[in-house]
């Protein structure tokens, strides 16, 4: 199957240019003026831009987690994706206590190989790191998974790993070329502060915003940041959510230290003013969505390049387990939806000039490939990459709404927000598994994307 | 008993002026060239300096710590006290888990009352904060005790509190007219490392370093900062002894916050290369002493003004009890002497140029008075203060051995230090307690400093 | 002439209490509980606090300036400075192009001796760095002016010296003991600004501001701050009035740097704001008054620590000369009133609760005193310190009115200012210069302050 | 003509990869996997390197200064520049005093256009603001010369000018569309300093480098600093040497502001130490190069992404010329070699690990395209780009002697470097200028390239 997109603009991280782009064998074989060649397929692009398809870096696809399973299935989850220009997915694999690395990755990969509709990774969550787990952290290296993620909330959920755990793997993570990532929350602070707010009556999604306010969040960042810096590992915060913990990222890069930070379209789209509102409660995540303040700082941050990802964190819940929490915010379960919406609102900020176009490939595919290790394959458009392409369409006006998403659940944090520009197509690997709102892709066309963070 | 001191040169934190001194009713009554009267007593000072007595705001007495008491009992410590020109202890009331706080505070005083040779507060260490306790933090503070010490390290030996208690805690001091005191490294870290170092078989001394080194204390520095700075509240940071962590308290000062730090000599001293030392076991104390880069940081602090105090952290074990841990270093008794070296050490950096005199009286006298609240009766001399003097004579040398000293350790880290100039006299309260190498004071003497930090 | 001052409160930098004190000889003799002693004469300070004179290190008194000269005489610049408090004035020696620094401190004495009705020192302002004049760099040293002033401002009216001066003078400086001090602003660019402002039109009081705004003070300030940290020489910037100066000084003595930053009383009560009225002409002086965030920062300044002296650059014109400027802003003479605003003003902020006494004392007294060399007999109250003194009634309302004032100015910028507490007498040496409104000095009682700045 | 390089990789400021390229009408026409076509030459790349050509920002070629002209020629400099691999250079036009600016460029083009090899753009400096001029500034605009420069040091030989013209410059900048650069020294400090040197007979090369230390160019760098964040412009510092200065760089843009740092192969290579040598003055330029701490610090700062640019500051003079100086440092011309040597010493160091290949290009082409506005033009490998291409061969080893390069000097200060890897072809607008230590080009095939920084 050749296909050749015919007189579009390339967008790239550093280029934006006109050209035809071949693409053979799932890969993209060439670009350049007019290329004469007969295809099995032309596409005209003309007006349109080509980007490299997104790498959503963070997304949990049918994840147990708060009392349920999160809603989205993964043949769902990856159609949304599709859907929404996303071509790779990193979603998270959460070891049981007690439970062997490399068997929850296997037993993760089974679920998931059938029902892929894009391509994945795995990033592994380490809660119990025993002796037998410290052995198979090369094996898990050596398969293809060398990211580990820690969290430094969740303490009475048994998540929490402790400072000494956190010491350990970054020293660790240095010797075998992996990359600890970290959700930074004080636990400890967190949880004291959900009990007083309930001891108190205040059970309202608001006081799921102040029992993880600012400073406990930043306490957190500036916790990793420090013992990276100390122990002279990288480390990559996801879900910076936070101006202070924003500014010690800078300040460490500043430094020349490798402090990767990631953030999410929903940080930088609302404020903690949605918790006051009804539904508050479809907001709750965490780290919860912070004040004006923190979202001009992460805005501040992308400008800077101190942000290195815009991942989507999706974790959707239904609205009836939502609803769960109406009388008691400790009982909703944690987690928005976003996969599909993340290039479309971050292109869509590009169109109306916030940021270049160049600039959200460089923070929604670029990066991702290259922090992750897969640059060889992802994130950008020349020869020989896969020919993992978004056509995007900057004069479609677009509004939000649940029932043009194409995932499983029932309602959308987005709900109405008005875009310009949008998704018209999607290829991955070649094929093309989305075009003007319809999905075309098959559970199971997505590949296991093997990794290497070895330099 | 009215004392006139004549001819001496008087030094506070910002005065040298020579002039007469009289005593009367424990309390100095007048300064003045010349002065006319006729004491019960007169002494010749001239040539010497009369300084304002030594406050000590950190000393362990007779506590039960590391499996054994430290070694010096109230009579012991207050006499060696009395003879470092020392004239206020403030020892540390340690809550047992689930006793009161109260309960805690009068079983030390009747212990303390009749052994005390000077006049004492108290800090109390809280390490169980349960409902009960804090409904008597107002009772400690009325009583006279507005200090509360916690401790970020100890966690398996239950005396570390967690980042929701320390944030709890900080709020509420503001309430109350309370200052909160920290013992600030990272117990998690430093655990874990402790039981790698000892797996591997690495147990000398110089372990004990290596499982706290600068950064694991500096954590906990930044942390401490962090929620103080968040929670503006002010407090005061015990035995700080890193680079980086005085550099954090530079930077909050800076910004204006309220943040003290402590420092001890034997930080100001030593370097970790004791550790190396064949009996490196009796220089262990936590945090330990750090490397060259941190002692000089400290010394900077102390020009800058952002070390406010310097105490000893007095908590001596015998040479026995510090022969425990010949083979395992994690059995040492954590703790070092030095309550009779405070002031001849500080004094002798002065008269040998590295600061001034008017500052070591700021460190040891004047600072302490005004941070914990009794500056109307303690740290200067003017009309109406207790009459707690030392007169020093700035010719005199000194060789530290223990057998010049007057606790009851058979060792000194301070063996064979030489100084430059030496108390001669100290008074109490009026009465002279120690003279020419003599103690002459009583056990009972020592009166309790109720303290107010009302503002 | 002994005078015993009974049952007031005497606040000095460090300390706040009750007691006697006896002046003999023109000196503080004894500070005391219950002075028993038959002096010349008593005066009773119950309910008062008796706190050292000021020494106001920075006044101009009838100085050639702006096409005219200075509308306070010696005699009426220090007998306004007795009747605020001000019992030391540091005035000004302006050398003239060509003219040797020993003759223009000579005839500048000459002037001042017959007039001064409380005592003075000098600084000399050098315009004209020849090599004569280098060669007498150390006889104002030893003649006791050790303190030398340049202009980074004033290009046109040949004031300003170059940056290769401004280095050369640093360096010098710490050879011979001396301090620069620097008016701080940028000459190039304000005097380009004011040429575009007049050429456009734009004439009022408001473009006087607007000539050399914030940014253009904080260049100046940055720029000499950077010379004398590379130089690692000592420097006084006088007149700080800007926010980003203020941080550049923070930063600088945080690192341990020997910069010193003046403010004065206008900048600290006033905002840009003044420009915009009709009398704005009054207010013109340069550094001109700044924004609020100016303002704040230098309140945070002092808080910190920051600013170490208060002065008034207390250099008016009468309104017949501020009117030369109606129409043309460049024409107005630059200077305002201060001298016996500086203590009652600051003591009133202090009775406020803004700051403490004690550091009013140390910002107006001790400072100044401890930094231009003249510690060992001004700035404190201990014996043997010249008893310079001032009685402050903490009670007393107090409106500032031109009528009340007592120089020879016609208005002040202070009119209507209403203070909480005043001084209700001062001691120059020992003898009554000021009493509940009136003067009662005379011409010529004012000594020369020899001053010593040699390690 | 067509040609079309086969197997070679490509390297752009983000991507490697193996691709074939096609060339079309000077520009490149396509990059693919096995391109079929029949060209005009085939190039067989395998094994090599196809990277971007560099863009020299920075050259001077037979330019009047110091009392004689710069040596190379205008065809000898380019024909340099082309065998060295850069493609583009930026030459500055000198504005004589009183000259119009579009009188010295068209006379500067008049010179130029018969005598290029490789494309060229220039920077006016302007010297003489006067009200014509800043009428023309637009012109120069327009006309494609964007960018212009000014000069802090110099001021004897009058191509200073002053802050007030700078502040100007950079509020006009921004309205207009152009970029302003500096060359950041303090001449008053520097000229003071040169006097005193010459007048303690002081007269080596090395007194060329104290006459202009560290402190003097970074206060220089801090100035336009500050004037450029408060007048929010952006700023361009050309060949930053020192480490203060960079550090306000990355300070500047950590904080979000428009500033580039442009610095030069010799200040990476080269210490001070060179100025000890015999041959001292060879290496004599301003800023002088600076010691290892600086040198340190400009690695440091490539790494973090603060230095933008690497051009040379090429500005040879014949060794008669430098022995000029001999026995008087402030005769010696100012200027060194470099424009042969800008890639092959950069990318040497990339292929010894110390940075990326990527990162060369970026630094040395991709940025100074984009910064000066002609990155539509020149600066990566993409369709529709200039063909403006070198081959690389990451095997070949290089000793630079004078006698293998290709420039009018008699000497080189890179004599006896040696380097892994050297361009073995540049390919100029399609056409092959340089192969394997041959010049192929001729004088007159280089084009004037039109700029533009509207955004």
């Amino acid at each position: 199957m050749t296909i050749l997109i015919k007189n579009g603009t390339i967008i790239t991280a550093i280029d934006s240019y006109q050209a035809d782009l071949l693409i053979e064998n799932q890969k993209i074989a060439m670009v350049g003026t007019n290329i004469k060649y007969d295809p099995d397929q032309i596409i005209n692009a003309e007006g349109k831009y080509i980007l490299p398809g997104a790498l959503d870096a963070h997304v949990h696809l049918e994840m147990p987690f708060g009392g349920t399973i999160s809603a989205d299935s993964y043949e769902a989850g990856t159609r949304a994706a599709a859907c929404g220009g996303v071509t790779t997915v990193f979603d998270f694999v959460m070891q049981n206590k007690g439970q062997g690395l490399m068997e929850a990755i296997k037993g993760r990969e089974e679920l998931c190989a059938p029902q892929a509709c894009v391509d994945y990774g795995f990033h592994v969550a380490i809660t119990d790191l025993s002796d037998d787990v410290i052995r198979e952290l090369e094996d898990a290296v050596e398969y293809g998974v060398p990211s580990f993620k820690t969290f430094m909330a969740y303490k009475k959920s048994g998540l929490m790993v402790d400072d000494g755990v956190l010491a350990y793997l970054l020293e660790k993570s240095k010797d075998i070329g992996a990359l600890i990532s970290v959700h930074a929350e004080n636990a400890d602070i967190t949880e004291r502060r959900v009990e007083k707010y309930l001891s108190e009556g205040k059970t309202s999604a608001w006081y799921h915003y102040k029992s993880r306010p600012e400073f406990v969040e930043a306490e957190a960042d500036k916790r990793i940041i420090h013992l990276a810096k100390s122990l002279d590992a990288p480390v990559y915060i996801v879900h910076l959510a936070n101006k202070e913990g924003m500014e010690e990222v800078t300040k460490a890069r500043d430094e020349g230290y490798e402090i990767y930070a990631e953030t999410c379209p929903h940080y930088l789209h609302f404020t903690n003013e949605v918790y006051k509102r009804d539904d508050g409660r479809n907001y709750v995540c965490s780290p919860p969505i912070k004040g004006k303040e923190s979202q001009d700082s992460l805005w501040e941050g992308i400008k800077k390049g101190d942000i290195s990802v815009i991942a989507t964190d999706h974790c959707p819940f239904q609205s009836g387990e939502k609803d769960w929490g109406i009388d008691d915010f400790s009982k909703i379960p944690n987690g928005c939806m976003g996969v599909e919406n993340l290039y479309p609102y971050m292109l869509s900020e590009a169109n109306q000039g916030r940021i270049s176009f160049n600039k959200v490939v460089e923070l929604c595919s670029t990066n991702p490939a290259q922090i992750f290790g897969c640059a060889d394959r992802k994130g950008t458009i020349v020869p020989n990459i896969d020919a993992d392409l978004v056509i995007y369409d900057p004069q479609k006006k677009f509004t939000i709404t649940q029932e043009k998403m194409h995932s499983d659940i029932d309602h959308t944090i987005w709900e109405g927000v008005e875009l310009d520009g949008y998704p018209i197509m999607t290829l991955s690997r070649g094929r093309v598994v989305y075009q003007d709102g319809e999905f075309l892709g098959e559970a199971g066309w997505g590949n296991f994307v093997k990794r290497s963070l070895k330099r």
